[in-house]
């Protein structure tokens, strides 16, 4: 079969490579139907992920259609049609049973295309098949599915959850990337009074517009906190969602929310970012970081069925699998082509 | 009569002062029977809280015998023998209604001593009477009740109640000084597993033995972080109250806790931290910071008559009023002197 | 003045009674520029509720006018325009510093219209101003604002928070009358996969509809069960609320919900229902009860503001106060008039 | 092998039956050092519980040691020494991964000794292995740690847990039987203010106050409403916990709590109880039911290790399994033997 195999920064190809095989008895071979990229999988590709080693399969989403199962599979079948969650969970480890699978310590957490090979292929070895698959519902097509094996979770779990966003609230989304995007989408389902979007690029504050935002700050431009203090009486904002993953995305984070706010942390960071205790220590402030666990994912697949998460709205670009280089390279200029989410089909 | 007048940094004396009047109609003037001195007077006198300016009588701490109220309170009355919250509540705004006194809107909060007179005098006048202090329960000493003005509720709320302990876990107390034996013994309450308290002195971790840590670090000689695994297989406290206030201890608490543990910071810092988000993004930590709102006094007050608190277990030390400058010396050198709270009579 | 007085069962007259007095000095006496009709009141007529003695001014929501104030008023001043909570604060109590102002026990909680003078009426004494009423915001039409003094509070409070309705819930709402719209119309706010609302009157269930029930069951001709039973892979609804407050719907919302689902008990009742704890005993059940307590007035307001919620929808029936006796006959004879909620305007 | 068989109403044999094996890849055969006998195994012998048939063999409490494993077992293997959950979790479904495992929709739940057969017996197969034993640690007795298996989690989740006990709290228990004695020894973790013990018979009481009820009621001769408002200042425990399970305790229950409190339902009932809503309606009661789920497990195993749980005290008799017999006789005349635990082991 065909696959994107990383061979070390800068260096990806579609080339060949063995079928995957059951190794565990857990395991099932999901043969992909529909991936997608992850601004994730950009920064494996600058090296910035030194786990990922030479010779891996990336990609961490899929929808897929089971092909064999190992014999230790209850509930998944071959010819299942099937969500593949980003996260693997091994459904018996303390924070497993917990519901924290993104912490699993048996072996589960992200780990397709990441420390094992991914989806970004023809098919995929998805370990844990019983607890990190769930059956595709009918109705629902695969490009809507598929983003809820990541990128919708990830906003709505560790954005708007852990965010404690609720009805009435004025909730600022710093960063309108696909991440932006998804915690704006996961926001609308808590009715907040305001969603204000925060971003450099007027590109991406349109697109947040269309996904909810009713209000946008180009922060090159204006100072989103006397907008955030106009709305709030002065006293800042009620959430404020981190979506970028820099020091400077964050600490503007610190610096939007009212006494007793809450910042939710959803970026990737690489470097340390600085707290401004000296302000901090008396606001009564909350400050949480995640990890995506895809707890959320029956829930969403409940929306989803209803009608009430226009989840193809983040579909701006569409290919076969065997153009995943090009894919790559439309996902990574962004800025110029609008991509949010690419989708990959295998036809 | 007479109070302890502050007259700029390391200037303070014990000197005749009018006696406080009514001001606005929710007003009470207290004798005070009672009071004691807080690691954050000594701030105050090092010249750190500029908002003090000289002629401020110190002091936010008290308790007392009711001599006169204003025409609009309404649960006081002369005579009543009440505590005095270190925390002035209006009653009536946002913050007071949602129970966070501390961010008191209309002219409350941490007022007494600091932008008003306090408590360090022979009388106080007392804002929000009404909502700012609580009739002291028969049968319990001045000197235990003296400790629900501000370090119990203070280390119960911030450290505590924001950082989550439940029965069975394992807290890591980061500084044995008063607040962090405060902390410990709201920690108590909820029967963790195992409290760690963590110092660079051995009196102050004699003292949090005494208070209730099962193991005390000296992290001078040993690192907690390692025992603190060796406890948890691996993963690290559920909860690390930070009870100091400088950027080290800080940092300090960010590494000990487990995937999904809390954060408690109760330290009152004057300078920025450093915050690993290059390690801390994908841990699901939840980190809180906060001012006391005293909205706990209730609860500990019950404690306090069920016999469930030791209260008295602060009190080290015990002068009459006019002898504070000396005690002032003695609770600045509790190195020294194994000060953990002096109270002041005022026979 | 003029104003609506209850003279024992069945029997009210519009009539000249003296202008109210302020008798506390944390009273406001507020011109009533709009009032409408509540359930509660037609259960006061009936004789329902024997603390309701004759001579007594019936109604407890309004939006008015202040026209003077207590000595003790700080935050309202005669010409603000108001919404008047159905419940009054004390603010000071226990229950009143927790957000429980439905319970004050200082005087407060559902006294309008039930033990002392209402709003059906000129002007109305309201006691405990500062914490009783809210500022009017500019741009939200008397009509609309008034639905916020007591039905959107507790659909919202009693039904909704109660219930702790969740994104992508299966909500059961039993009885459609205006308080079960109440409840549809919170609801929403958290975005539930379904809404079911359930009646014996199809116009009661066409109002459901127009409201946002995606699904309504005349359970005189369908078995809610087995339609709850089919959305829910078998399990049941997460959240019934019962909005009626008879025996038979409270036994029907404790029969649909699934295996941890909630029963939210908005219905004033009458008389015990029969609790099937040999069925419920094992299947982990949480049931509520509540009086509104009407702290989410100001988060209601946030989102009436933002125009995140329709209260306009409610009002169906327009008069001016003088026509107060053929707006109680059209109210009471709902089923024929399809009455929601009609306003009553003082020009 | 030899077991306790049910042969219908009122008939039990300690008699040789087949040694268990095999079923499910996921099973394990555990022989049982330890296991005691629950009321509710008094009410199978009773008839109350027609799900349970001919032939079954009875007990649902284990500790034990594993001999055998299926091949889909990873995480237990041959000589283990396990706590066997009374609850069986299939780990993957919907609510084991919610945590709640005794609502298991796939085979697991309460099965052992009811659907399946159980731990009274010198082996027994467990399924689900991985998810429904924990590694006993070393250092703690059998039987302490039998008590794990289901009386001390039910009282804690189904009690202290469901009802949201504080530190300060006046929590009622009615009920001073095991299960009663087990929801004071959890409530304690929380530190009460006050645990007031309400029963019929003066040996229970006296139980209760070695377990740790400051304060004993006998309901026969004293009005526990009256002794509960004179602690509360006539408000009414803030958590009553129904430890009996017939109508009048559970009718109790609901008369004892304040505005605002929680009712939380351990009680196995087979009969319906009336609900006073007519009283109840206004009061914001929140009322629970639930079977025990035994996710506490590693909570109460981390205070079990560091000597915070005395689970020792509840072992009042001991005999050898082949003694079963004269164990049952025992334990259902707790009245006259004050039993409360019998522990056989299997020497």
């Amino acid at each position: 079969m065909k696959a994107l195999v990383y061979h070390g920064p800068d260096q990806t190809a579609w080339e060949e490579v063995d079928h995957p095989k059951i190794i565990d008895d857990t395991d099932a071979i999901v043969r992909v139907d529909a991936t997608t990229i992850c601004g994730t999988d950009l920064h494996i590709i600058k090296g910035d992920l030194p786990d990922v080693t030479e010779g891996r399969i990336l990609g961490h989403e899929a929808v897929g259609t089971v092909e064999s199962v190992g014999t230790g599979v209850k509930n998944v079948r071959p010819g299942d049609r099937v969500l593949v969650a980003c996260v693997s969970a091994c459904g018996v480890c303390r924070f497993c049973r917990e519901g924290a699978f993104g912490q699993c310590l048996a072996g589960g957490g992200w780990i397709l295309g990441n420390t094992i090979d991914g989806t970004q292929a023809e098919y995929v070895r998805v370990p844990f098949a019983d607890t990190s698959t769930y059956p595709a519902p009918d109705g629902v097509s695969d490009e809507a599915l598929l983003m809820l094996s990541d990128i919708l979770p990830t906003g709505y779990e560790v954005g708007v959850l852990n965010g404690h966003v609720t009805p009435g609230d004025v909730v600022a989304v710093v960063g309108a990337g696909p991440i932006g995007l998804s915690a704006i989408t996961g926001a609308r389902l808590y009715s907040p009074a305001h969603i204000v979007a925060i971003d450099l690029a007027d590109t991406r504050l349109d697109a947040a517009k269309q996904f909810g935002a009713d209000i946008v700050v180009n922060n090159s431009r204006e100072d989103p906190l006397v907008i955030l203090r106009e709305l709030t009486g002065g006293l800042g904002a009620d959430v404020a969602i981190e979506a970028v993953g820099v020091p400077t995305t964050f600490e503007l984070a610190t610096t939007l929310i009212r006494p007793g706010g809450h910042v939710a942390n959803i970026g990737v960071h690489g470097k340390p970012a600085t707290l401004h205790l000296e302000d901090l220590w008396s606001r009564n402030v909350t400050i949480t970081t995640g990890l995506v666990d895809t707890s959320s994912i029956p829930t969403l697949l409940g929306l989803l069925r209803g009608d009430h998460l226009d989840a193809d709205r983040f579909v701006t670009h569409r290919f076969t699998l065997d153009q995943i280089v090009e894919a790559y390279d439309v996902f990574s200029r962004a800025a110029e082509t609008g991509a949010v989410k690419v989708v990959l089909t295998n036809p």
